[in-house]
């Protein structure tokens, strides 16, 4: 049966180059680059090579890009890193105010977070599970019908305990992309007002203002947005950027944290001295060339204006062909490569199931969740309805997809999508 | 130039039957096991299927195996996630006794850890570090002078607090096998006599008792020993195990952690629910399929007695051939695959470099910790004399090692060790 794979936002096949270019140390190249020897020697140099590609890639020195095992990884240590050497931070100071008898400034509040309600669940269920234990307060922020965060209402939501901000770059269900950068610069004047007036306290000898806070930092998850958007993280002005390998075309079992210089964070697995000291353990020599070579392809061998073109193509039809369907997500704003859409009256499960007879791959929601019957979060945030988000699929286009697949699905959707309009439950037959 | 790789206790190449099992997986087979439709569902299958053979390495359960991205990995999970499970129990106990007025069971201890001094850094950094945090007290037991730690130590050392004991199962140096079956029965011994008082003070309306402490849970790091004991655990009479693939020759970057079933753990890694809710990220589908076929291979492909043939082969002739030399660890309850080495009067980082420089890979100490110059935790733990510790090396072999690669060494090591005695600052010339 013809196979058609239109879920790269979910995983995606092993770039041939990339493939290639791990072989060797799928095999004779397996040294571990902590040992002295030769076999690690040359693991170590490895590892650099692939570092300062990423490095290049994200416009930072190669000692502010930390190797995980993927994305959620990465998610995990940015937010719960963060937040631990804040209050790594806040405890010391406490202390050091109360030797002083400077009783007011016993820890007074617990750090506080913002992000989005849009989040991948890598940083939705980390921040709810915080907040659970009460190490955390958060702020979800909501977004418009285009599913976008306002820039204006990060800047309402920042306290004097807030201590970090994420919001992702791309989202990975209808590919809205988020104002990255316009964030970016709201939380450096926030933290450069914050400075310019502890200085200013300080100087009228009011010490207690001086310290109350770090800076906050800005996170972004970036693992939908880096095969397509710029990356630069000075452009952006994030303090830590997380990337997955195997949406990039590496193997799974991969992915990247940039973080910023200065940044405190506390590693969250420990043992050997690995990766600077942020993340313990043998490294993934393999997985680790494989993302170094990933990046330069995302940055030198995008197909976004081809992959655009084949989506754009596929909605056009869609709309030819099916009545009352809608495209979630930003008009302009949105990754070249997804297309969610929804279907009025059908539930996206049964068109899924119905693609899946016919060869053709394509997910609701993200497939974290797919296997769960929870209505998509992210479509519920934009419309706050059920059936909307119950209704909506996602195709998602890659380096391979091309025009005969999508005339497949053209071909096979519309009698897909009657069939069970005609069964269904939720109004119009 | 002639390449001899005597250094498998830091990392293996991958065996050439697992490389081949895994290539359809970094190629045409690329599903996500959470994705619903074929691609997806043909991963789950794969990874259902590596999971029940780990099971049967094990002897446990296939829900009861959880993947991660190494044995440093499974490490934090184990200790992290029990104390973090602990912590809250013990959290949800306190609340309801203060909500019943029973003002002497608010939080009155930390929890308790045991462990040994000669762990991998995995483990004892991670215990270093909870320690530091406050979050936790450890006990770290001495060894004796074969590298053993005591059963009757661990015993005494068990207190009303404790709620975790970590002792590795083969030590990485020495390769000293630790008694983790009588540990084993140990705690449980504890924890039912711990049941048993607990159920006849609740005869007595004495509720106070009951509930005091959750059982205490074992775990162990078999990362050096899987390849060649037996890992039963019901035989050991474990509660957590931990395992790494590219010690069994799988590429890096996967592990797996055995979490008995009724362990509470708090996962270390949150996001979509994979593993059993105990760790988040999509599944590392090439490197769990390789973990698969290693366990079948480090069951039924064992060499042990080839191997310790050759091991005992080298340590003979390097005694003939080298005076003052002494093997570190125990005589008899040793890996069959490690030789650790003490020769007098030279360091072990010059041994090296010179054994590098005729194509020779070995170590001293761990991988992790070969680039730093602090002497051998695991060496002066059984020692206490840094003099030891710096000129100790360790051997280890594996299944490509052949008598030649050793006549190699055999031949070329004494000629070493006389040059760097000659100009040794430590005596005897």
């Amino acid at each position: 049966m013809l196979k058609i794979y239109l879920d790269y936002a979910a995983t995606a096949p092993v770039r041939p180059q990339i493939a290639k270019k791990i072989t060797p140390f799928l095999a004779e190249k397996f040294g571990n680059p902590s040992s002295i020897h030769s076999f690690g020697r040359e693991a170590r140099k490895t590892v650099d090579e692939a570092r300062e590609n990423v490095a290049k890639f994200l416009n930072c020195q190669p000692d502010e890009v930390i190797f995980t095992s993927g994305g959620t990884e990465s998610d995990n240590l940015a937010i719960r890193g963060v937040l631990a050497a804040h209050s790594t931070w806040q405890m010391a100071n406490s202390k050091k105010r109360k030797a002083k008898n400077d009783k007011q400034y016993a820890i007074s509040h617990k750090p506080h977070l913002v992000t989005s309600a849009i989040e991948h669940h890598a940083v939705l269920h980390t921040c709810e599970k915080l907040e659970k234990e009460k190490l955390a307060e958060v702020t979800y922020l909501d977004v418009d019908k285009t599913g976008r965060v306002n820039p204006e209402n990060v800047k309402k939501a920042i306290k004097k305990n807030t201590v970090l901000v994420s919001i992702m770059y791309a989202n990975n269900e209808t590919g809205t992309i988020q104002p990255i950068r316009e964030i970016g610069k709201i939380i450096e004047k926030e933290n450069r007002q914050h400075m310019a007036n502890s200085k200013s306290q300080m100087k009228k000898n009011n010490k207690q203002y001086a310290i109350s806070h770090l800076p906050i930092r800005f996170h972004t998850d970036a693992v939908q947005a880096a095969g397509y958007l710029n990356c630069n993280t000075k452009y952006l002005h994030v303090d830590l950027l997380t990337l997955s390998g195997h949406k990039l075309g590496t193997p799974k079992g991969i992915g990247a944290l940039f973080i910023k210089k200065g940044t405190p964070i506390e590693p969250q697995i420990t043992g050997g001295e690995h990766e600077y000291k942020k993340r313990a353990g043998t490294e993934n020599v393999p997985g680790i060339v494989a993302v170094g070579e990933a990046v330069k392809l995302a940055k030198n061998g995008r197909e976004t204006a081809k992959i655009k073109k084949l989506r754009d193509y596929l909605e056009k039809q869609i709309a030819i062909k099916i009545p009352d369907v809608q495209i979630n997500g930003h008009p302009k704003e949105r990754l070249p490569n997804i297309s969610n859409l929804n279907f009025k009256y059908v539930e996206g499960e049964s068109i899924l199931l119905n693609l899946d007879l016919k060869g053709i791959a394509a997910s609701s929601g993200s497939a974290c969740t797919s296997g769960s019957l929870e209505p998509s979060h992210v479509i519920m945030a934009i419309y706050n309805d059920p059936l909307k988000a119950h209704g909506s699929i996602r195709f998602s286009l890659g380096w391979d997809t091309n025009k005969k697949e999508l005339d497949y699905v053209i071909k096979v959707l519309p009698g897909i999508i009657k069939k069970l309009r005609k069964i269904s439950p939720y109004g119009k037959k």
